[in-house]
Order: structure tokens, then C-alpha cells, then sequence
């Protein structure tokens, strides 16, 4: 691999003077994928910029911004958390020899992945490194430091870096067109979310090259695979003109851009229909709408602002007099913490209602629990009068 | 719901009385989704043997297989674990008469569902139950039971009574064609896996109703999400011509199910690329071939026996010279206990061999880790190679 990227750069124009008509496997594929060919032209800078200061027998070195929480503050009107904008900087000395190298290795990796329309999974960047000599990193959560110092001092998001996540996760069915190409032909591929049958669309692990049609109303996101089952086998998106999504427990980072991408491109409401517990309401509900705290700089790209949430609410269990359990002790002390910690939570007095309201009650009610009043009860009654009401939502 | 089901049954013909002609909302749907109805036939007959027995004053009493190791042996003809043939009589007495009443309820659930095409998982069944007065659970483990006892009863796997597991899992893409139905229209979909581009064909929880057309030379189904999103990214499929199975970990019911019946209707070989560790051999490898220990009654449906295992083998991270990490005392237990335990384990010489090579190497080597001669090399190498000698393949 290493070889086929070396390109020596000679101009009289550091910054400016790379090549910019340099081959690209992937020139002629469709426009959103060539969208990430900025990010080359930047690497390409930043490593003149740097190539030259070694040059001229100066000391190098790159500044990062500081990935905490003390340097982050919620941002209401984005809806996610944002950096404050502290940076750390890195200059090569005998110290930081290794770092320094292991980092513009991992940019040049970057740039070959861009450039040939790649991807490397974060433990596959790490065994790429087993070749880079000296460099070489000896554990993954190395290599997974130094990806994340990277994909801040771009300030992008790891998959336009071609770098992606370990997991998959999200199918998606209803009406919606996904236009995809084949990376062969460069062919499009109309990929019809109606003609699936019992079946549906997996969320592939990078979804910035995708591009959507739809006339759908709103993207219903749904916690449990077994209730999305059920909505997509009485082809519920037909009545209710909607995209089904199901996340599979807490959504991954593929499904919370996928989702994202989809309702920016359309303008559409999500909503979104989790169990009636702590878990369902801040792991699952808030980590899709506003994003995770340990991930600052990237909430801007996966958190989902537009998400409402539907249900199961304190108040659907006794609207619907549902089956429950008794509220474990985790659930307790997840929903006290939310309370007292949860910039989002601390944000909207609904929300702290809510959980006020589901603690004094003590119970907890599956999404499954509306099954009491019949099997279908949820596509005939509860879903329709729901959303007759989506003001009602919780934000 | 209730209601709707009670059909009372009038005949002189105890076993054979029942209404044959009596309207089935599923009538016309294709041959494969009316394959369900002997059970509900069977449901009928049983139901109305037990009606008679209660009408002429006897004691009816039902015959359930006894599901326990105890009751197992391993067939390696067939290629997974069978039951012996022992039952557990349950008598109707004061004793037993909310377990009978529940078993009837289940059984009566089960033929409401086929009659209807309808699915219910285990948790709605369990919530749907709080409707039968004194006959309803307490905790869903009493109404998993339940289910479990009626599926041995009748010897078919649960899907085929309408009830379906929770989760969902397994992604295909490459070259196969699903024809599924619109239940609506009653329209044949085909769904062409050669055409999601970076996504993929998530598969559903029940698939008894799918068929195919392919014209793949084998199926390679992978362990983890990020090589399948690579062998995708660059349709591996293509070349190599097959149809690639994500199994995301330990593959679902729904997984195994759906690799089965593809593998039966064309004649298809199974290849399985997992990780080289011991979880990767012993639960994800052989849960997809013979099935898991305290399922034996299922097994016949859930398993694999064309399977058949690529890598990485213990031999595969000296050949290839991977990168490795050292054993854990997790991995050294569960290869002995495999090698002292696992009937698949002690039939097969070549197994032991496997596994005490990896235990004398005290390493472990993951998928990615043929990266470290680059990202592609698994694509380029690796497989071809393997693939040039199956007859090396672990059984």
C-alpha cells in the first residue's frame, strides 16, 4: 500500500502547491463522493506546511483542539453539545518523535483512502500501522487517539477521512428512494424501501455518498427490532406515510447520520417510539436528538435536532393503562442523574417533569406492553392517536 | 382480539371434525406462506381430541418431549444435536389447571396468528396474555415456557407457529435474488442483492415465506460488520461470484434460518470467516453449523451442516504471519471446555488438532488483522488463496 501513495511534492508554493490534477481512482463517481476531496486538498496543505517548516530547519507543529467535557458547553439553538475552542498543541522534539510521525502517517493513510475511494475500520488502521515500521502503534486505543486527534485538527467527521466504525446497525423501510452507485460502473442504484417485502434496507457503515427521494410525512424511529417488525409486516408506512427505522437499542453512529441526513435533505419531523423507561429516554431517545457527551466535536454531524419523542411517555402508561414493571434500581439512579447532570435534561422542564413523574410512579412499560389490548392495538389505535397530537411529543 | 378467534366445533368426527373449509384471511397468499397451515390443522385436531376427552367426562392429557441435555445425542449424519424420544405428561388436575388453560391459550394464539399471517414475539405474547382473565402470566419466563412446551409439542420451530424471536440480525448482499410478497397486493417482490451498492438486505425475523434464484457458486458468511462493509465496498461478490452474509457476532435465529433454506434450495456451500479465537470457533462457527445445546429441539431447523470453516485458522496466523494477541484466560477455558465437553468437537480429530494448536500458541489473531499487508490484501490474497483449497477448510 505505502508505496502507491508516495508522491513527491516539488512547487515553489508550499501551501498552495500541491497537485491538484493528481489521479483519483474515484474521479468520476458521483458528485456527493467527490464532496470529500476538500478534505485531501487540506491534508495535502497541512503536510506542505509542515514538510516546509522541517525544510527551513524549524520546529513543526499541529494544534488540536482539547476533546472534554470541560471543553464543551450545550448549545440549545444547534441542539448538541459544541467545543469551547481550548486547543492543545504538538510540536516535534525527541518527545513527541513518535506521536508526531504515527500522526502523519495516520493523515497520509487518510488522504490514500480519500483518494481511492476506501474505507479502514478503526481496528483495521490499527493493524495498517504493524507496516509502518518504528511508527508502528502497539496497542488499538493508540491508534484510536491519535484517528480522533486527526479527524479534530480537520475538524470533520471520521467517516469523510474514509476512516469508519466497527458496527453496523439500522434498517430502514417505507417510503423512501435511497440513490446509490455501483462502484464499478458508477452505475445509480435506485433502492426502493417499499418493495421489500418483510425484509428492509441495513444502513451501510458510511452514509455520506447516499442521496434520498421520498414524499413521505415523517421518519418514525423505533427502538426494538421485534416492533419494527411489526410495523413493516402490516406495511404501516403505507397508512401513515412514513419511513419505519429501527435502531436496535442505542443507534449507531451510520444510523443517527443516516437519519439525520435523511430529515435535513426533506425536511422531515422525526419521531421517535422507545420503551417507557430511563433507558429508552436517555440513552436511546436523547443520544439520537443531541448526541453523545464523550464525542463533542462530532455531534454536529450525528446528532439529530429535529427528533420529538413520541412514546412510551409516564403519561401513555396511564393514558393506556399498560402492563408494567417495577423501576429497577439502575433505572432510578439513571433517571436521577439525568436530573441533576443532563444539560439536555436540565434544558427542557418537560423532560425533567417526565422523569419526575415516571420516578414517583415507579414503574416502567415495554413498547411490546400495548400488545394488552390486542396485537395490532399499536397500528390501529396508539400510533394514529399519537400523532393526531404531535405537539404533545415530549422535545 | 379474542373474539375474533372462537370458532365453536361442532362434529361428530372428533379427529378429523374440524372445519377445513373454514375462511382463512392468508387464503391467497403464495405457496410458501400457506405452508403454515398443516400446523394450524394439526392445532385444530389436537385441540378438538382434548374438547371430546373433557365432553365424555375423561381426564385429557397433553405429551411434551422433555427439552434438557439429558434427552439429547449427537446425530452427525444429520449434522446437529436430536432428541432421544423421553416426554413429560401433563394431566389435567386442580393441580395443573392454569398450565393447561395456558397451553390451550398459546395454542389458540398460535392458530389465530397463522390464520391471520400475523406475527407476535415472545414479549407481545407474554402482554397479550394479561387478557386471559386467570390464565394470564405473571412474568414472561412462565409464558416463554409455555411457548417452548406447544413448539415441542408440535415439533415445528416457533416461526411457524407465528411467534418470532425479539431480535432481529444478518445482512446479504451479492448475487441472489429474494422474492418476498407485498401482503397487501399479494405481489411477488423480487429483491436483487447485487443492487444495494453500499448497503445491504437486512434480513427479517421470519424467513419461512422467502425464495431465491442464484446463480452463486457458494455462500460466505462473515463475523464482523466492518470486513463485510469491505468485501461490500469493493463487490467481492463480483468476482468471486457469491452472496456475502453479515452475522454481526453469533448469528440469530433469523440468520441461521435464512442461510439453511438458501444453502438447501440451490445446493449452495457455506464458508465461515471469523475471527482465529476460540469464540469465533466455538460460539459463532458452530452455533451457525450444529446448533446451540439447549435448543436441541430447534436445531434441526437452525442449523448449518454445509458449513464448513475458511479461517482464520490457527495454521492461517503462522502462514500469513498475522499480527496477534495474546490469549485470555476467558479463550484458554472456553477452548478446553470445548475440547473436554463439545460433542461437534470430539467427533472431529481435525477440531481437537485446531484447538490445541491455538492453545500451544497461546494467540489469537483477528480478521483484520490481514491488513497489516494492506486493506485489500484480504481481497486480493487471502481469499482467493483460501479459496483455491476448500478441502483444506476446517469440518
Amino acid at each position: 500500500m505505502a508505496p502507491k501513495k508516495k508522491k513527491p511534492v516539488k512547487s515553489s508554493q508550499p501551501e498552495l502547491g500541491f497537485d491538484a490534477s493528481a489521479p483519483r481512482q474515484s474521479k468520476e463517481v458521483a458528485t456527493e463522493r467527490t464532496s470529500f476531496s476538500p478534505v485531501a486538498r487540506r491534508i495535502r496543505t497541512e503536510s506542505n506546511i509542515i514538510r516546509q517548516k522541517i525544510l527551513l530547519g524549524d520546529k513543526p507543529s499541529m494544534k488540536f483542539p482539547v476533546r472534554s467535557l470541560a471543553n464543551v458547553s450545550y448549545n440549545p439553538k444547534a441542539g448538541h453539545f459544541v467545543l469551547k475552542g481550548k486547543k492543545k498543541e504538538r510540536t516535534l522534539t525527541v518527545n513527541t518523535v513518535k506521536t508526531f510521525a504515527q500522526t502523519l502517517k495516520m493523515m497520509s493513510l487518510s488522504k490514500e483512502l480519500i483518494e481511492t475511494d476506501d474505507i479502514a475500520t478503526k481496528r483495521e488502521a490499527y493493524y495498517v500501522s504493524k507496516n509502518w515500521g518504528d511508527a508502528r502503534f502497539n496497542e488499538q486505543p493508540e491508534s484510536d487517539t491519535v484517528m480522533e486527534d486527526v479527524e479534530a485538527f480537520f475538524s470533520v467527521n471520521r467517516e469523510q477521512l474514509g476512516f469508519v466504525p466497527e458496527e453496523k446497525g439500522g434498517d430502514v423501510a417505507g417510503r423512501l428512494m435511497i440513490i446509490d452507485h455501483d462502484r464499478d460502473t458508477n452505475e445509480e442504484l435506485h433502492i426502493d424501501c417499499t418493495r421489500f417485502g418483510s425484509g428492509s434496507y441495513s444502513i451501510p457503515i458510511s452514509v455520506d455518498a447516499l442521496t434520498f427521494e421520498t414524499d413521505a410525512q415523517f421518519i418514525l424511529c423505533i427502538e426494538t427490532a421485534g416492533m419494527f417488525q411489526r410495523l413493516v409486516k402490516h406495511n404501516y408506512w403505507k397508512s401513515a406515510n412514513c419511513i419505519l427505522i429501527s435502531m436496535g437499542g442505542v443507534p449507531t453512529r451510520a444510523c443517527r447520520r443516516f437519519v439525520r441526513r435523511l430529515a435535513d435533505s426533506h425536511g422531515l419531523p422525526v419521531y421517535v417510539f422507545v420503551d417507557g423507561d430511563p433507558y429508552g429516554y436517555s440513552n436511546i431517545y436523547r443520544t439520537l436528538k443531541v448526541g453523545s457527551g464523550n464525542a463533542a466535536h462530532l455531534n454536529e454531524y450525528f446528532c439529530v435536532p429535529q427528533a420529538h419523542m413520541l412514546g412510551i411517555t409516564p403519561q401513555d402508561i396511564i393514558d393506556y393503562q399498560l402492563p408494567t414493571h417495577p423501576l429497577k434500581e439502575v433505572d432510578i439512579k439513571r433517571a436521577n442523574d439525568a436530573l441533576k447532570n443532563d444539560p439536555f435534561v436540565l434544558h427542557y422542564r418537560s423532560w425533567q417533569i417526565a422523569l419526575e413523574q415516571m420516578i414517583k410512579m415507579g414503574v416502567r412499560a415495554e413498547q411490546q406492553a400495548l400488545a394488552k389490548h390486542g396485537l395490532n392495538y399499536v397500528i390501529e389505535e396508539y400510533l394514529p392517536q399519537k400523532l393526531a397530537n404531535v405537539g404533545r411529543f415530549l422535545p
